[in-house]
């Protein structure tokens, strides 16, 4: 078990009608005016907009509203926000949404106090202080709601980057599970992936931490069990709490104790798959690419992925588990090729120029331009 | 899965060398001056307070020295200690021992600020600010290094009560779990079977919070493997890390979500025991009465006591799971009942006198005197 560091500040609100508590929560916090961050206008239709601005209403919170951020979110948004939040003076950062928009409103609540937020991105910047974070949670996938990241990205430079400081942790984040009844099951499914890849980073890196292993084993296997059921009847609110739980803590720090930085290469592959192609969304990418890492990497390492394979999936080898998985993936009618996801063999130099650009990726595994290559084609 | 709130900004350090950042922590958090709570002098022999001491002088952090604390802490020690931090004028507590140790230098936190820190106990005062506490911990058991809890005893009135606030959350908690491999095993085992009470505490209150119970299975199996091992080998590091940290996250929030306040019967049973004899460990008193409590209401409710059975002990009843959970404690060397604790039948009407003190016990099982007198003859 490697020493770690684990700090996370953000209090949760979990369950059915606690979005009613963001006004009081700003108010007691002494929150004026803050900018609410919104997502395509999905909030609208499934009531948590009007939930939302009626706390607001009346606990005397003041707010403007930034709409428009889409999935993987882009730098241009980002730096509209910005401007906007620092035009209308506000003192917080309200973001209503799923992780893309979550993590825009992150970005934008340090970016209020930096010249040019990409600079923190590319290290050319440090993240020192940020407005106050508030979050309603509308699509259990990233664990944005409950950590100190916030991937933006760059469509000029093609980079898609995920920026981490303690200062973008949540001051509150309301999760109520019941507002994701109406997702398509799509999202659910995709957004399960996300959260299982967050858990499999890291995994594998030693086989020693065992009570974070235990507790990883836990949150995957929930994960699929909701999953399953939430496919069966996507209004069971049980499966779609444990679901959401599960999903936060799949990357608030607690799936990570002993396990050092984790590995992170599906990862940076997937960031460039999305930054290619922008409809794509996170959990699909990684639902292509992690049983592919697996595959590739546990020829070469068998015994590393055995414990995974029996504890997940109660399969006798890896090889078997990632059949499992994929079968898993496609009985929830996830993409399971690049292909699927509309990328052909001929723009694979394109992709692996952009996983490339800042030499090997991966942890517990580097793995450098060959090795992706080989990688990637297992994708198709 | 019930609503919940979870909010734990307590920030740890954990693994070897980590207490020689204690003063720079301190440190940059602008504390010039703190008072060192300690117990009866083990750190001395075990090298703690040099490394503490020694980190404190190296980044100019002055203190002062409250020892003595002792196993089930009175309010007498805490009220010296308030007095004493008053007058030097401390502005933190830096606790290093055990649970004992950091409860009383918690509650010392809070009441610093009050008339009667007592009144707080009883509820007859509120907690709302507290000196910053840093903890570093010895032994792994209460989990009060990552919580807001703070249990003390009344001698005169022989009331063991558990204050929490979430003011009395340590701002930072270093656990290296090295220095506890020079305790004798009968404090590690008593501390596991602590750790397993708060998970069991949380564990039968629904069996709808399926990511929790499923963490809750994953720590008690952990804390069950890493015991055994290192009954076989005490200096197993790897054991006692996982140890530690199973215990910390035993109760800090994590074990509870979705389940409701716990049920907290045996803990009342537990406190009024070492209330009347404070040579009896925490750990040792729970050891006896969990597996009475269970077998007492597995026979009024046997499936809600058929899950915890399988997952943790892999038996097919609530009582084959009790038979083995005090085969297990029996072969840690724990004791097993109320005699093995000094405790004579004649004393049960004094004992059930402090026990229902305040009315019924417990949340999930609501028991009166009568119920409780059953589960203490189980006890005999």
């Amino acid at each position: 078990m490697q020493s770690f560091s684990f700090h996370n500040p953000t209090k949760v609100l979990f369950g059915e009608n606690q979005i009613a508590n963001i006004g009081s929560q700003m108010k007691r916090d002494k929150i004026d005016k803050c900018i609410l961050v919104a997502g395509g206008g999905s909030i609208k239709n499934n009531g948590v907009y009007d939930q939302v601005v009626q706390s607001l209403e009346k606990n005397g919170v003041k707010w403007v509203e930034s709409w428009g951020v889409q999935p993987n979110p882009t730098l241009d948004k980002l730096d509209e926000i910005i401007e906007f939040a620092r035009k209308e003076e506000v003192q917080a950062v309200l973001a209503v949404g799923g992780g893309s928009v979550l993590d825009t409103g992150k970005a934008a609540a340090a970016g209020f106090f930096l010249d040019n937020i990409w600079d923190a991105y590319i290290g050319e910047d440090r993240v020192t202080k940020a407005l106050p974070i508030y979050t309603v949670l509308t699509l259990s996938a990233t664990g944005s709601e409950m950590n100190g990241n916030a991937v933006i990205t760059n469509m000029d430079t093609k980079e898609k980057i995920c920026l981490s400081s303690i200062h973008l942790y949540p001051k509150l984040s309301i999760i109520d599970p019941s507002v994701q009844n109406s997702l398509p099951f799509k999202h659910t499914a995709s957004g399960a992936m996300d959260a299982m890849a967050h858990i499999f980073e890291y995994y594998f890196v030693n086989d020693t931490a065992l009570s974070t292993l235990a507790i990883n084993e836990a949150l995957a296997k929930t994960i699929i069990e909701s999953t399953d059921r939430l496919q069966a009847n996507p209004a069971d609110l049980n499966a779609r709490s444990n679901l959401a739980w599960s999903s936060t803590l799949a990357l608030n720090g607690i799936t990570g104790a002993g396990l050092g930085f984790g590995d992170w290469g599906c990862h940076a592959i997937e960031h460039a798959i999305s930054a290619l192609r922008p409809h794509i969304s996170h959990g699909e990418g990684l639902g292509v690419i992690f049983p592919a890492w697996i595959e590739y990497l546990s020829e070469k390492d068998p015994m590393r992925f055995s414990r995974w394979a029996k504890e997940i999936f109660s399969e006798s080898s890896a090889t078997f588990g990632v059949k499992h998985m994929r079968l898993k993936l496609s009985g929830w009618g996830m993409p399971l090729s690049l292909r699927d996801l509309g990328i052909q063999q001929d723009e694979l130099p394109i992709l692996l120029d952009m996983i490339v650009k800042s030499g090997t990726i991966g942890n517990v595994f580097k793995l450098g331009r060959d090795e992706i290559h080989i990688l990637l084609m297992l994708c198709f």
